[in-house]
């Protein structure tokens, strides 16, 4: 479990490289490298650029680590659902 | 990283064991087990109750799958500010 905060924290430190926050580019990139087979439309440009915008609560522009933390809430938050939803999935 | 956030609702889920929040006792069997490495005094139990209940927005004296999410970003903020703070700290 600790191993799994550290992923998280470290994924988007090596993606921001010294910065505080994602541009557009970087954020792109995250999400279809390291989300693709969790989140729906992670390949459409577009798609994830309008998720960026919704997660982006300051309007900079750019994912901070707390928009970041507010997306794996919400895919976490999505994942318990289903897998309480169906209780006979034992994925 | 889709794996840790798997790890994230899975260690929540095992440790409800079919209801939709911890308990104290589970609460405190979670911090203990899981978060020794990473959290200080998570072996004091009344230092974990007092987070609990710092935790519990919704004073129902559980921990929701929310309120853990609250903590698990808590401690991936503190693990960020750790490792931008000093930038010669390999780990």
């Amino acid at each position: 479990m600790e191993s799994a905060i550290k992923t998280v924290v470290t994924t988007f430190l090596g993606s921001a490289k010294g910065k505080d926050n994602l541009d557009g580019g970087s954020f792109q990139k995250l999400v279809k490298k390291q989300l693709g087979g969790m989140m729906e439309n992670a390949n459409v440009s577009s798609a994830v650029k309008e998720m960026q915008q919704g997660l982006d609560e300051n309007n900079d522009g750019k994912v901070s680590f707390q928009e970041y933390l507010t997306l794996i809430g919400y895919l976490a938050t999505s994942l318990s659902e289903r897998k309480t939803g169906s209780n006979a999935d034992a994925s």
